[in-house]
């Protein structure tokens, strides 16, 4: 089966919004094996849109529109693909009510404008929105499905989970389901070829990933239903954390801090952080996961030595003889904050993120260290091949503090030992 | 002028990478008056992507490529596009030899399949590539033009920068050069009323956009050269900045932190940051700016009670009486921070992000607060309208926090000021 993603909206053709849409939409195609072949942007013009969609028809059996469901005349997305595949618009009473309610609830006043958003496509299935006033819907005509979606990523993005994956599901053969394996601290390449065994496999299929200075394998299985297709998954999914050891951070997880905050709350440990050149990324990144708080007890950020000394207890003597960017101060601060914050674990990160060296270190070059109270581990990274790189050394260096903790919550050992530690 | 851009690779149907280019691309093309009125994505498939490329030559005179330049026998944008324009591809020399250096210079062997990179289109203009291998280059053919860039943004928008941006000027009547006005605290609604007698010029054009709970304004001037497009838009940049008043943070600045960042520094003032909900955002983004260092003494995250008392000196007393979450709490940690960090400003953010209330009190509701040795001021946010987003109210709660020290900079009133402060 083939589709065709029509992204819809004149900000989009003037830079002003990146389209974060129809890479969403391309990956929920591509793991329920719809081969996409093109997608195109399109503005609010009535004549492109319809050229637009006639061409898709043409060579895709599914089209899915996303954006141009608002309130304004300039909003025409659903006029168009009814007057195209020949589909009268009608009032859909239940998304009246939602809607009336939608703007009971957040407090505003619902125009007549807002009426045209609950006309939908006779005969048609309707996606209610749960975020926003546009309901999404699928129409189809002559073996042809045309899928409309708001714009807002927000509003389209649950929409699609709780509505047209569904949908989609039921015209595909059977049911395709995915799990994912994350991984850090193993280069794609290399994660790949120690899987090598797993993929060229058809049903389930396993694929590799880079991204954001880490990487995953998604294995992806189709069958009757979603319980069959999870059954195909298991053990490939077993296999792989068996290959790939410790390195694997967590099975359909959102990210790796998302991975140490359950990993923290599921023994009730909590975690302090001190940070020198990621500047509070380690913390923000902790913190941004819901429910952190039981597990996040505080986070010092301290560039300069005499902040390190009075707020983290660093000895002067340390960073007279190693410099700020060293193993041994990010030892004293994983130590110092420990203690500060009261917590289980102490985490630190002290580097050269550039533009300039710090102290003369090479840009790139960062400690991570973790304490444990009984013993101290110090990371030693350099992240410097991405020159002038400064948010990718941010963002690898804050990683590998979150996964000193993880591997430790794990049971591994987290980094080198330090003697005195 | 009409243009279209085809945006090649497999990897973007699949989902795998976010396309980026096309609105770097659609950006710069705004910014020229040159009218975008679609967009393709296509894969690495020649029959495809010689379809898309006829049919975008058929509706537009300007035709960007971005992706398919490498040395792989997949890549076939340049093959494909000369043969749809009936050009020749012939030996660059020159850049043959860059490619040899640059292959040196990055201690890599060279193979066979990236000379092909070095053959270009007869008597088009090549657009040198200075951070990999694959040059990008532009041909004319009757009157239309096809330009081609290599898929990696990091090649991609220097190589554009550095050759095709002249080209493409030199296609269009004369030159544009945009400004940006940048506000904070006031919607777009509100701020395009305020510059209303603006809007509906022709030459500056202005334009109000929205963009992550702060706006801009876009000034677009065109004239025969940049110093005369430059002189057309000052005045207008100025009658902007006296209507939106204290509002405009910078012209022409990256973002909200990098304002700061530049105004402490040109008065050699420093701030430290305390936190609560946005758990190290702020502290994060003031070191996101090159150069931080030498203006952001320290930044302290604290979650709960206790550790505001310990590490920020908070009194139990105010905690007691008015919960974390309130305007003295918010008041004390910034004054305990900025003595902590023996900082010219001390800033500070606690409140209720979500997803459930804190303390009872409403999700949104947070206060920042701001010391600066002699008052204490306050800001009282209420971030709950877009209900559940976590991710919103920490960034414009952080934006207001770092808005407080703007403020304070300009010599305005960076909110409501503390009897006791």
């Amino acid at each position: 089966m083939k589709a065709e993603i029509i992204a819809v909206g004149t900000e989009l053709l003037l830079g002003d919004v990146l389209d974060t849409n129809s890479r969403y939409l391309s990956q929920q195609l591509a793991v329920r094996g719809i081969t996409l072949c093109f997608r195109q942007t399109v503005g609010d013009n009535p004549r492109r849109l319809r050229d637009a969609l006639s061409l898709a028809l043409s060579r895709a059996q599914v089209v899915l529109l996303c954006g141009g469901l608002g309130p304004t005349p300039d909003d025409l997305t659903k006029e168009i693909a009814c007057e195209v595949l020949g589909v009268p618009l009608v009032l859909h009473e239940d998304s009246l009510r939602r809607m009336t309610a939608y703007f009971a609830r957040t407090g505003r006043s619902m125009s007549e404008n807002n009426r045209k958003q609950a006309m939908l496509p006779q005969g048609g299935t309707v996606f209610p929105n749960d975020n926003g006033t546009a309901p999404g819907c699928a129409m189809e005509k002559d073996g042809n499905y045309v899928l409309l979606f708001p714009g807002p990523p927000r509003e389209l993005v649950p929409m699609f989970e709780q509505s047209a994956a569904s949908y989609l599901d039921a015209l595909t053969d059977g049911v395709l389901v995915s799990h994912k394996v994350h991984v850090f601290g193993m280069g794609e390449s290399a994660a790949a070829q120690k899987a090598v065994e797993l993929l060229g496999a058809d049903n389930p299929t396993v694929a590799p990933y880079a991204k954001d200075g880490e990487m995953y394998f998604r294995i992806t299985a189709r069958a009757k239903d979603a319980e069959s297709a999870h059954a195909l998954c298991a053990p490939v999914t077993e296999k792989l954390c068996t290959l790939l050891g410790d390195a694997v951070y967590g099975v359909d997880v959102d990210t790796l801090e998302q991975a140490v905050v359950t990993g923290l709350a599921a023994v009730g440990k909590t975690v302090a952080t001190a940070e020198s050149c990621t500047g509070g990324l380690v913390s923000q990144r902790i913190t941004c996961v819901p429910g952190a708080s039981a597990v996040f007890s505080c986070g010092v950020c301290a560039y300069s030595a005499d902040i390190k000394e009075a707020l983290l207890g660093v000895s002067p003597r340390t960073i007279a003889q190693t410099g700020t960017v060293s193993a041994f101060t990010a030892a004293e601060m994983a130590r110092g904050v420990r203690a500060r914050g009261r917590a289980d674990y102490g985490v630190s990160v002290t580097g050269s993120a550039g533009p300039q060296p710090c102290e003369g270190k090479e840009v790139g070059l960062v400690y991570t260290a973790l304490c444990d109270g009984e013993s101290t581990y110090v990371r030693t990274l350099h992240l410097g091949h991405h020159r002038g790189d400064r948010a990718y050394i941010r963002t690898v260096a804050a990683s590998h503090a979150l996964d000193m903790v993880r591997v430790s919550l794990a049971g591994g050992v987290p980094g080198e030992r330090l003697q005195n530690g």
